[in-house]
């Protein structure tokens, strides 16, 4: 089934901007993984706000929260919300 | 995977007690229904309310969704919120 | 540009089945003519809720406006929330 | 009586990798005691955050809250929300 | 225990002032059964509004929502709020 | 008059356990002389939070304020909310 | 001691235009008796809404109470809001 | 000075067509008065909603509240809500 | 024209007493010039909190701000709240 | 297309008087580039508040993003909302 996830990452005040660009890459790494195992559908950033929506893939809640907390930055996660999507009947 | 579904259940002004006694059969013969399912597990009421907290199960938001509008009062719900629930590590 | 549309669609307390079939038929044609112009990508249902999430692509929030309220049911719709979507840097 | 007890457990931003595993496992022990005097009877992870659903049994909210705070986490605890539950007619 | 309870207590728009009179009436004596009964201890007016604090004694949950609920004016309340009191250390 | 008064009281990340425990006995011996001058009513704790709900009564909101700002942790004190308590037509 | 008072005031959709302004006249001849007893002190109205922010004087809240729901408009009120006022250290 | 002024604006259940087309022809008029005299700057459309945005300049709250409520659909506006602006310094 | 200004002064962790003592010597200096220029025209302190709510006036938001921002307490202000105040009918 | 965007800026704890002047100054500067590019058309303070309102043409919002997070004080960002404009029936 898919989920809408929402949240918004604060990277903490003493970050390098080494250390910025270490987490990004390490990130997309994961991110990378995740988009081939199927899990990861689509990314979008929300203007102005370090927030981040995604499309998410997962058999139940319980793979989901270990492909979300498997990203490098979840520590960094403000705000989560997790939506439930149901097919909608135009799309059967 | 398992669902917490809170809803509050509000009859239309004009409802008749006769047709609030039929609608609280039909609802209790259809959550039986879906008891026996496997897909309702238990309903709570909120004191004070008329809302009702459930732990549902459900392969995905589809099938939940397709439950929880078979039921008679569906057309009365007010603010549903469905929350999907991820297995925590000390009940593995 | 990506545009994710929420809102709730209540029908008013009087309207009969009928109307409600005839409305549901009238609001797939028009959805249906709005995928074909690639203006509604993709819509879900929120579980338990009268709620739709809808991706959308339009130029700008004006053409987005002409076609949300291009279909039949947007006179019902409530609390509507319109999110504009930026590319994500892994998306590029 | 049964209570649903919510919570988010975020941890000091100095704790160390050791201090969080140990805290796990003092956490886990001492749940473990709880619910085998029958005051937590189930506990969920909510995906994406550091929170935590559980359902409880105590005779009273006095209970429930020494039983609350004798987990090694609960100085850790933010935005609690405890919901008393009362028993649905059709659980009867 | 004891429950701290708040409800908006709102007559439909058709309620004549003879109607009022009685519901108030029979507000007052079911009111005064519970107080007889222990279960409500206090109540104030929340001023400007009309809104009802109440402090209420009951074994639990659903003691009290048949309390609640047993009140004439029950079918007008809106926005109730029940919370659960546990002993401060200093009461003891 | 009366007042309902809630807050939530956070001591500072850095503060011991024995500064803890002489700001409890501060706090039990401000409290129990404003129980002896009238002021303090009663107090209940909130289960799962350090938060307190407490009735109080003060010939006005200065004097309150003065009682309130008196206690040692009032500088700890989050989201607190007064209440002001008209007297209900039952309990005249 | 003195409180702040707000509310939104919307007359029912049934209301003619002459009752508008037959409850007007009213309205004002009540305020002009609560001010000349020297419990309403300064009216404003807020741009753009049919609300009200009030100043008022009154011993207590049930005093308060009084006052305000002897308004011909108060069946109208909504969203009502009394905040009880401390006279700050530099006015003393 | 300037406001920034949002509102709803949703037409009773009951308003035909007509009315509608009516209704627009004669808010247009008097918001083009209103526009000649400088008090109404600039409007926006939120898209999937019937709200506006506008940006109005008026020498205080009075003259302001004034023109919005002469607009003929201003008995229909809900949850508006006004900003009073100050002009940044980049501006001056 | 008038405004009704709320804000909360969070002193920082680190401000001692002394300082603390400095800074309301400052603050009520300046306030009192504020007073004599007739841009601050009364301040009430909202119980149990460290909040302010203070009556303005100034020909418009910019002078208004200029004054706010320059009371020395300003940068330890939250949540503060600005609202434009009209004339009411009934003080004309 | 049109986009309102609303965002409170507020500096580290630690900035000193020196590193905010040259901020100002770097986002004085950057600003200056954004308006010659047409990105940003108008902006307003809002008093009492450390937040600022501004009116930005971009023709998605990836530029928009882009532009924002251009600024140097985007890092101090917090609660930023971003508004889709849709022009408004009378501004054709």
């Amino acid at each position: 089934m898919e989920f809408l996830v929402r949240f918004e990452s604060i990277p903490p005040a003493t970050t390098t901007a080494d250390e910025l660009g270490e987490m990004k890459s390490a990130e997309r790494a994961r991110a990378t993984e995740l988009r081939a195992e199927g899990l990861l559908k689509k990314l979008w950033r929300v203007p102005g706000r370090r927030a981040v929506i995604g499309l998410w893939e997962a058999p139940d809640a319980t793979v989901l929260h270990d492909a979300l907390s498997s990203l490098p930055t979840f520590p960094w996660w403000q705000d989560t919300v997790v939506e439930p999507l149901a097919v909608h009947p135009q799309e059967k």
